[in-house]
């Protein structure tokens, strides 16, 4: 059975799933997306992910076509037409098309709307008990990283240059610092214990992940520095982790090779991981 | 008459022109493009621009699904079509569609090609009567500028600044430094007559436009010096103006609201503009 793809308000099957040459998504990345995780059916930290679509919109000045509510109702009949247990639910908004190529553009365009799911195994994931291997990647992005554009090339060349080189992921790198992971936010646990990530500014995602694991790693007495790490810190950590939406917490075993900690998933990462997924379902 | 537009290998009406929501031009602005002039119904410098394709093509790993040859045909068969006398054919390449969403991609993708034409008058552009006021814009893109690919986004957000600010376009600034337009080369005159413009890197888009000016600019006897200059010392310049393919030359009068030179179009910037056009024309 085909998946049922929304676009524009229709549920099409996803062969017809298509959306003009004409559009500022195809020809200019003029386009924003979140993706929600689903588990059991249900929409994980959703209400995150559409507020930050919001600001994304409100940064860019792309107008939202439908409401949260109307959003969320979407989210929830794909989730039902494709009889979706486990995975995540894509969503990407475009600023629309004029029906010719300009990098201008006038206010009375409508956004093109498109949502798709994908069926993905989020708790059995292989990757909780190996863990990541990651290699230090230059970071050459634009510099508004906050907005989550489709602008996704410089990740998509990033993760490629990892799998060629036998890992799974990245490590971005500006200025001899950490930025993020690939497509996730990057963490480390000193010898110390404590819990140190990059604070929220223009040059990583505001994730929502992170935000829900802060408050977590906050409420279990964990020590939380927000500051910038260098590659050879983050090297002789005790622990390294990354956090994403459908990721949840993937433990990182490795960087450039060397190991981290005794070479294992880290024991704070795993109880991270397992208070966000049960909070998050909790909630959900 | 509705345009007749090219999709792999399809002539379609531009009504139906429409690629996969999961195409990784859409999703990832994993893509290259083109635009090539047409004047009097001929390719205007396309030998350059199919090549600075392949080069783009080369960098990112995308596949040519068509030779240089059967590309020109494709050209040709727009122009005809669309019965295409003056303006530009446009044509983006993508790494393809894998039928899911993933940074990742196999080898066996194979890419989206497509094309359409614009029509456009070039030769008797207002702005080269008028000159375009440009204003001074961070250059805020990603490192690899020399790439010509669809993640334009900056380019749109800039040159909407720009339009809002009752200018035409920008200057892009880094470390205080001009890079380059919102979508051209820029260049300057200084009063001691020397053509000033930045040296080709990463930094800038490779300018078919600016090589075959360059040439012409270095046979007229100009005094030429490729470095890199400041916004002040293009503001106390003779002269400005931007290359690119779709407006040849254009003069640049006035940055920031300050007058270059009296405010006028350059008499060398025309000079170029009629040089590069005629030639141009002869070799089409």
């Amino acid at each position: 059975m085909e998946r049922i793809v929304y676009v524009n308000g229709a549920y099409v099957p996803e062969s017809e799933a298509k959306v003009s040459v004409f559009d500022r998504g195809f020809l200019f990345a003029d386009a924003v997306y979140e993706v929600t995780s689903v588990l059991d059916g249900r929409l994980i930290d959703n209400a995150g992910h559409i507020a930050r679509l919001e600001r994304s919109c409100r940064e860019l000045e792309i107008k939202m076509p439908v409401t949260a509510e109307e959003l969320t109702s979407i989210q929830l009949a794909l989730i039902e037409k494709n009889k979706l247990v486990e995975g995540g639910v894509y969503l990407q908004l475009t600023r629309g098309n004029e029906g010719d190529r300009d990098f201008s553009y006038g206010d009375a365009i409508e956004p093109t709307l498109v949502l798709f799911t994908q069926a993905k195994k989020l708790i059995d994931s292989p990757k909780v008990q190996s863990g990541i291997k990651v290699i230090s990647f230059d970071d050459i992005r634009w510099r508004r990283r906050d907005i989550k554009t489709t602008s996704l090339l410089p990740a998509c060349l990033a993760k490629h240059a990892a799998h060629a080189a036998g890992a799974d992921d990245v490590w971005l790198l500006e200025n001899g610092y950490v930025t993020e992971g690939g497509s996730s936010n990057a963490y480390i646990i000193t010898q110390e214990g404590t819990l140190v990530t990059r604070p929220l500014s223009n040059d990583i995602l505001h994730g929502i992940t992170r935000a829900a694991l802060m408050k977590l790693a906050q409420e279990t007495g964990l020590k939380i520095e927000e500051r910038l790490f260098t590659l050879e810190e983050a090297m002789q950590a005790k622990e390294a982790f990354i956090s994403s939406a459908t990721t949840f917490v993937w433990p990182v075993v490795a960087i450039d090779d060397q190991p981290i900690g005794n070479g294992q998933p880290g024991p704070m990462a795993l109880k991270l991981r397992d208070i966000y997924i049960q909070t998050a379902k909790a909630c959900a």
